[in-house]
């Protein structure tokens, strides 16, 4: 079957390690065991939509401790519990939340949150070789983020997958209580001017592949057209014996160095191209082999 | 609503007219008449897909000379009436053609035509101001098509919604029976690895919106999956009467250019975050309000 063989390599939740069988030596780029460290419960939010479709987040609770700390409070009330996924826009965002806009807070939410846009410090274990239309170093925190900066500041970046946090017009941050996602070409432009609270880290797919809405701003025209939610729970909150575990492919380690390498210099005669902040995939798996 | 604001800027098959209301006085970034020129029919590929959903591919005849040919005898020959997409890999590419690969060539196409990874020169009529992750220089030809350097050779690049050519490992090239197009995140490492040879400018939803295959390669597993192509035609070989006609928004004007400068120096209070060449929508708009 003619296919773009390079697609082996772009899998973006698949551990590099599957490319190694069990009878070839492993690659200098390879994920060792040790690689694999847990990503904590209470920072994983498990989004289930109509016909039980999940969603996993990982929350980015250290970059945006605010923002997270909303979010948190929601899942716990079951806020989103019954609202939807109300807009889908072509190559651009999936968004979800309440479409009324009418619906009360959950107590103890901070309505004016303090931004949360921008991060202290470039605090990247691993660094891209060049730079790129919207930053001038760009790479991956150890824990496995992707970051960029421009030298002072810096900040998590609008990569496909990532979910960032709705808002009014500047300077308003948004509460957290809408969520959205882009689901084409990164979305950088929202770089440092939205609030980036987490990834998707399982069920994508769910999100991506939504009918598209041609209404203004991708928005649902009707009600009929929103894909359910059924509940939105922190794993920490559920019964140990449903919660989902993760664990993320650390960064801080040759390993990866040589996987970012790898994706920059390509073996030959393919050509080498180069590798953006936004291209090179952060593993995840589930802990435990469940 | 909470939305993404800055989404207004990011609809890429709107034109940037829309920006502007009866009553505003036009900005610089503005798109005048002059500015849309047509689309030869015989460069418009027409995919009809199980349901009446067409999805409109303008070809890159300039480009990619030989594989267009090849494209322009399979559409003439119906080769491709009755296959189908069978393979929607998450974010990564939708693929279409013959899946069992056992599908005889059409007469007269050429099943290994010159490589057409490269181009001859950057010819781009406005260059993005910074490099990207993958190249020296970017920009966009005169006629709206996504282009890069690396101050030596030149190449179309692989945007979201570019139309490449699938093949088997290098040197093939593919004969241009099997397309694909990134439906994620850019997939700039195909460049100057595949041959590109259109872009889809109407449809894309109906693509990228298609269930994503968990099977390996993201080739569906059964066929079942996959979605039905009624016929694949030139536009200049339908009947006048329901001949669709498109027209692209030049680049080579200071309206274009004051575009890019509006995405890559965004207005107060929100950063600057800078554009690439994936990001910078390249309108198309039906001919005569059709």
């Amino acid at each position: 079957m003619l296919i773009p063989l390079i697609a082996l390599l772009a899998v973006a939740q698949t551990p590099p390690a599957v490319l190694a069988t069990a009878s070839a030596p492993p690659l200098p780029s390879d994920v060792m065991e040790g690689d694999w460290r847990p990503i904590p419960d209470d920072e994983l939010l498990v989004m289930t939509l109509a016909g039980g479709r999940t969603v996993v987040i990982r929350l980015a609770a250290r970059f945006a401790p605010e923002h997270v700390a909303n979010v948190r409070t929601l899942a716990r009330a079951g806020w989103w519990d019954n609202e939807s996924v109300y807009r889908v826009q072509e190559n651009w965002v999936a968004q979800w939340g309440d479409a009324s806009e009418k619906k009360a807070m959950a107590p103890g939410v901070r309505q004016a949150p303090a931004a949360e846009f921008e991060i202290a410090r470039f605090d990247a274990a691993q660094t891209l070789s060049r730079p790129d239309s919207y930053s001038a170093r760009s790479g991956f925190t150890a824990d496995g983020w992707p970051i960029a900066s421009d030298g002072k500041a810096a900040w998590l970046t609008h990569c496909y997958g990532m979910v960032g946090v709705a808002r009014d017009a500047l300077p308003s941050t948004g509460s957290g209580s809408e969520l959205f996602t882009p689901i084409g070409q990164s979305a950088r432009r929202l770089d440092r001017n939205y609030t980036v609270v987490g990834r998707i880290i399982a069920g994508m797919q769910y999100l991506s592949a939504l009918p598209r809405s041609e209404a203004a701003m991708g928005v649902y025209a009707t009600a009929g057209e929103r894909t359910g939610i059924v509940s939105v729970k922190l794993a920490s909150d559920l019964p140990v014996a449903v919660r989902p575990r993760y664990e993320y492919r650390s960064t801080d380690n040759p390993r990866f160095a040589a996987y970012i390498k790898l994706r920059e210099v390509a073996a030959p005669p393919t050509v080498p191209t180069g590798a953006s902040v936004c291209d090179v995939p952060l593993a995840v798996r589930r802990a435990g082999g469940k």
